[in-house]
């Protein structure tokens, strides 16, 4: 017997159906219609019934969402700074660029357990978001508490990679915290991403550099030169090697740290490598724009020089990056709290750092690496999406477009070229980096769990739409005896 | 206006419903149905209705069929030994081992065109294979008449791929000539194929081992040593440097060897790699078995030890490698022709080298790689079937289970262990390197093109019912402006 | 006045005359006589008149006397354990092992400026030395008193070197301490020694291994594995690299710190590397023997295996190591305060590091390089002492056989196998760590400053004949507009 | 019974003094004077009496007179071209350059046996050197009766290296020749100096230029590309390390090669290194000059770039190269056979290859290694002369000042700069590469045993004073239980 129900279902089986699109997953470019119900794909067919929507892909190309992994929301901070996006601005932006999950951080604030920030964080998040969202964790205080009782605790309930920096006075841990940190995620199954900076080469010259009045933007560059990084990532894979446990470098800058990662991974050892859009397209010199508007592109480690962008280009091309990512640190520039006035009468010792990019990422990435043919359109998708999701536990829920995946979609707008404008972006920063750059690429439509959050110029998300996702066991940590890695060289 | 022929489909839309399996790509693991219609996958979704035919898969992982990159089958010879192996007996034997795509090599023979050699391979194949096959080219002697019109015809006829080698002295091009063919790959759009050994070394050290009466099996390995494959290796890479086309470096059996192609990737050279069972799985100690019985695992280059087998699996892990061959070489060891006559009198230089493995190639690396943890079942997919397929221009047709696909597939059984016994292979070799192994994977199940070709422990391929096809220009090879790499590090 | 020895001192031009020797410098060997007056040779010639004294070096290698550039004599400790040797039983034994100049510490002591250190240590020397001293110091306060006054004045008075350890609680400074003493060195022409070994990791290990009982002398190795030396070699690398002055990374143990070295030196930055016998001749085995005797041969960083040894081998000859030293540190064993007393109850932390060497230094690479053929008699003299003597501004004074040169001269006996056994050896320490080991060269006659303080198989030095020596601005510290490096690769 | 002569004897005991220099060794420098007799250095001294005659040196420095282990002299051609300098020009041109030992090249002649043509080759020396010489040979046809016979006799009579193309048509050998060419050496205890380009790159690159029109010197450069060079480099090293065999990889130009012999002498492989003044002071902009001209700077390899330059630089700082040379090639550029009128016309792959150089080497080196404190004056001795004699073995007898050596010195003029000018060198060439470089050294005196050879800016010598020197086993050589290395670190 059929109940009107299951007639019903049996004439619109879709909620959305995207047809004609040419779909493509980390491994393949499919021509197909996409099935949805209840935010997740449950079809994919050469042809679909009609469904309750429809969106026209035709002959354009759908990836899955992407998953931004390093991203800074509504953060607090200790240096008196502020984060001008918050969760919606943050999130609207995201999806207006395709991002259909980001990866922000709960930092360990002072006077807070742990587990307090993360409560604290979620209040943030609370309501506003238009994606969906997972939290990283940053631990600057391994006490015997955080990583006996809060670490595993908060492991176990979703949060399964966190953050450790080698730099930055109020952030950093020194090699003995980093080995006990890199024990909890060893025995509980969680992820170590690594800031790799060493922390008293940088305070060093930015002392004798002050002392020299060398305190414009460029000199934060001069105040952490290329073998600082290089260093600390030798370092971070002695101890990752030490302990038997992977860890993820991220956001590297120049071919002396790929060259430590590439010697770590051709021995064996789990290094995990991630870039960012700054690292491909800004060089040192954007720091020496005239009046303080350096203090823009001013982000750690620096932008290197071109040569640099080659070598990064390549690392991403052969697979020694697995994750690209925006490291979206949204300060204003020209604001009573803001980039110029905070560095402009000291020394960009003051300049919070960071670049905004949560919504230009993958149109950056589209229109230069695929469109100009630097990488196909499946690496595209796993270094965008597909090893996020796998990197911190979020696949095959986040990451592909497959039967049972939640339903995030992107559907490209190619070809027709126009230049970067901040005016058009949707976060709460008063400039991009990127302004003026020609693109080729834009989403055209963005889905997120079957409702579209982007379309035909505008933002369509409904803060409070985008939930909470636990992460699993990432793919790199969990036990050797499943795997090594998920998404390395396939 | 719907005819009865619409209704009946809509009523049985499907010639096959694989239901319930764990579908495996190169980067997902997809709980859904399959189905098949015309011998190409149409649907995957969570419940499809009822096919003509059904397969239960439920909970049983399902690949794409294999594509087994390296093969002989029916190759002529010049040295009076015999291929054991025919198109019918070759791909029966790899239909029951989960391939489902050969790819085994046409030829250059004495006395015949490079065309008509081809077409002699095709009467060869014509109405014997029951899985689909390819061709490559082997090109050993690149006259003009070669170079100039017959290279360019067949790659635009869909010989899109060649093999040369820099030892053999029936086979050997010297470096001038392989600048030549290579020219001529860059020009059309081929890919190289590149058995990289130093022919002079090896027939220096042959001289002066037979001169010693050192002609045992495991004086062969003595005659070819590490840095003979090196050096090759490296003038390869210089080779294609220079002319600025990629090519595969094939079965690649040394650390040193893997660290030259190594050092050519992160330099963003275009160098592909290879390797083989053989490199995984045996050692010099096996050419040392007592009688002459160590030939049965003498090929070239050699096994090496155990150190090298673990750096050869860890250029799987990490990406080095791309694809995962036989390198079939089906010669009887007992036999008229077979190694041990033609060598145990004479010396290792005149056994025919080569190893069977064109059946046992998936399920060791199943059940070694995937079931012992050291490969995720993803990179298995890719290494196996989905790079194989897009670096031989096969893809999206071969190599991965999507709509428009062909419906090539293998049903798992995996968990029950048993050991190897060459009595219950298919080829037509009387003996397996693996005798005795333990391995706790086989395929239950393969289908070509939605037909089952085994099953029940049983054939069930038709002979012709496999089919040439035509390979478009492999990814590696496509022009820069598209892209660099379609299967690296996704 | 002139007095009869004046007048006959016309006559008779040299006070000794070492006749028919086969004399070695770095670069040559020379068959001659030697002429010596007042301390220095003056002449060397075919043929020489007769000297006051004579000594027959008929056919045998005369060389330059030892440069031991790392021993520990009489030097305070803060952990309860008491330097066995003082400076007389320790310049007595470097006699008699053909060591005519030694290079102790003068370490900062708790509550003692470095000036006043520095004249204790005087103190301490006075009277006693049998051969030629002088100081380097081991900074491990660095006060801005010490950097800006102290340091630069001693500097300037002929302590030119200085020792800064990156492990040991009581001793390591941190990144940002080094940069401050690796300026000082830069601005004041001084070399800087470092001892690489990562204290966090050490720390971290050593307090697991207790935990776990695992407390005996070969876990001391376990607590300070190989990447433990290689990341703080490429750390002290990198720290040397941003302040751009040369610095020698001693007792270097390890393959891993030797490529580092080596991949520095190819990269043209000034690092230099020393190596101890300790490398050479013993490997962690040693300290697994029973009881509680590894203790005698455990010393930072640990010996590590026999591939080890032959890697530093290679580095000794292919000129990565410019410097052989004993890194001397003598501990008793069976003493209330020595090293079976103080570990045995507790743990391997608890036992003093170091082995006794500074009398087997040279006679072990004579024996074990020279005679069989790993390094040539050049190079021996090279590295055990022109090269220690250029490193630390002894040279021309000390280090060579040449006109204007003191006369510190070692006249060899070669061929005749004995064992080493600890009864015959002169330092006051209760054991040799190479005791039982055979070898077939030893000094027949030491000649400090043309006195005999070595003969006939007994000791015939005069305490207080010993002088101290200020240094010169080690070669390598030069201003590069001089020269970069003065005992590299001739 | 003592004569007259003796008696005379004892009251001048030198026929020369050279009085109150700066004498400098491989190792050492050293204020002393020199005493002479017979040709030989009798005896270093602080005050010597009165020799029969005096040269002044006072505060200058005295080097070991240079040993050209390099060049080429009257040798015969098979291309139509003409040595411009015979054994006179040669060596009258080589001792107003300080160089007092040349060993160029007897060529293996069509037609003759490799015996006679070493005959010839002794003919054309004879009583025209005014400086010692010895012999290399080049072996471009190595028959059996070459290789079983010949070759043995001729070392064992005194030509103990001989050199080895892998280019040039009409000289290269294939590998297979090169294996039995280095089993030769090996056996007989002989040094391979091996020309390391890739003769089929060549070519092949040569015939696409010339028909795409690209004949200029310039594109001389183009034909024989970095990778050329490294591929040769690296097959060279494996052919040494197959047959554990020494050579040496002369007139190194790039980088990449470097890199390779870097690689190989770390890992205890004995490879050695040579350059030469045209790869320090030359680019690939030189080959570009006006008219024709930029044929004066055509040699293969070809000059780099700047920063080719500065790793050459590195690479013979830190020990990587041991010995530096001419190759001085004297071909002149216009003149009925020489580099313009052959070229010209026709294309770059006729032109003679090879600068001019015998003159120029030691100034260049003097002024901008040492003078600019690239290297010091013991590196600049051990690279050009004690290095040299030690890998042809001519030492100690050449490349050194010490009792018993042949009286070979050179006095320098230093501190005033002056242009370079081809009409002030002797050789016979109508250009010097380096015309109007500012050069701030030049010998004021050669002396070639005891006898000056040019003083006062003119030449002294006296033709047929010049001798053959037969060459002991080359250090490197040696069987391995005496030594390893004679010449490298110290």
């Amino acid at each position: 017997m059929t109940s009107f129900d299951d007639e019903f279902d049996d004439d619109v089986a879709y909620d959305l159906v995207v047809r004609g699109g040419r779909v493509v997953t980390a491994s393949d470019v499919i021509d197909c219609d996409i099935g949805v119900r209840d935010g997740r794909v449950v079809a994919l067919a050469e042809h679909l019934d009609l469904g309750m929507r429809e969106i026209d892909a035709n002959g354009r190309y759908v990836t899955p969402g992407g998953v931004d992994g390093h991203c800074h929301l509504d953060q607090p901070t200790t240096d008196g700074s502020v984060s001008a996006d918050d969760f919606e601005s943050g999130t609207v932006s995201a999806a207006c660029g395709g991002t259909t999950t980001v990866i922000p951080f709960a930092v360990q604030q002072a006077g807070m357990s742990l587990r307090e920030s993360v409560q604290d964080y979620h209040a943030r998040a609370e309501g506003k978001a238009v994606v969906d969202y997972a939290f990283h964790l940053i631990v600057n205080d391994p006490t015997e508490q955080v990583l006996g009782q809060e670490l595993p605790a908060l492991i176990k309930d979703g949060y399964t990679s966190f953050k450790i920096y080698m730099t930055y006075d109020d952030m950093k841990l020194n090699d003995h915290q980093i080995l006990d940190v890199m024990a909890v995620a060893r025995r509980e199954g969680a992820l170590c991403m690594v800031h790799a900076e060493n922390a008293d080469c940088i305070t060093w010259l930015t002392d004798k550099l002050e002392r020299a009045g060398m305190t414009q933007p460029e000199h934060h560059a001069t105040s952490r030169p290329v073998p600082v990084e290089r260093e600390a990532t030798h370092r971070a894979i002695t101890l990752s090697q030490l302990m038997d446990t992977p860890i993820l470098i991220v956001h590297v800058s120049s071919g002396e740290a790929v060259e430590q990662i590439r010697w770590a991974q051709g021995r064996g050892l789990k290094i995990f490598g991630e870039t960012c859009p700054q690292y491909l397209f800004l060089t040192e010199d954007d720091l020496r724009k005239p009046g303080f508007e350096g203090a823009k592109c001013l982000c750690s480690p620096p932008p290197r020089d071109k040569e640099s962008q080659e070598v990064i280009w390549d690392a991403l091309i052969n697979g020694t990056f697995q994750v690209f990512s925006s490291d979206h640190a949204p300060t204003r520039y020209d604001d009573p709290k803001g980039k110029k006035i905070r560095g402009e009468e000291a020394s960009f010792r003051y300049v919070p750092n960071g670049v905004p990019g949560i919504e230009t990422r993958l149109p950056l990435l589209f229109s230069e690496g695929v469109l100009k043919g630097r990488i196909d359109i499946n690496q595209f998708v796993a270094l965008t999406s597909t090893n996020v999701a796998k990197m911190y536990g979020l696949h095959p829920r986040k990451g592909t477009i497959a039967v049972g995946a939640d339903a995030d979609l992107v559907i490209w707008d190619t070809g027709a070229p126009f230049r970067l404008d901040n005016a058009r972006l949707h976060h709460n920063v008063d400039y991009t980096p990127y302004e003026g750059m020609e693109l080729t690429a834009w989403p055209g439509v963005t889905v997120s769990r079957g409702e579209v959050v982007w379309s035909d110029g505008k933002p369509a998300g409904v803060p409070g739409h985008g939930r909470f996702l636990t992460c699993d066991t990432p793919d790199a940590a969990r036990p050797k005896e499943r795997f090594v890695s998920a998404f390395r060289p396939s």
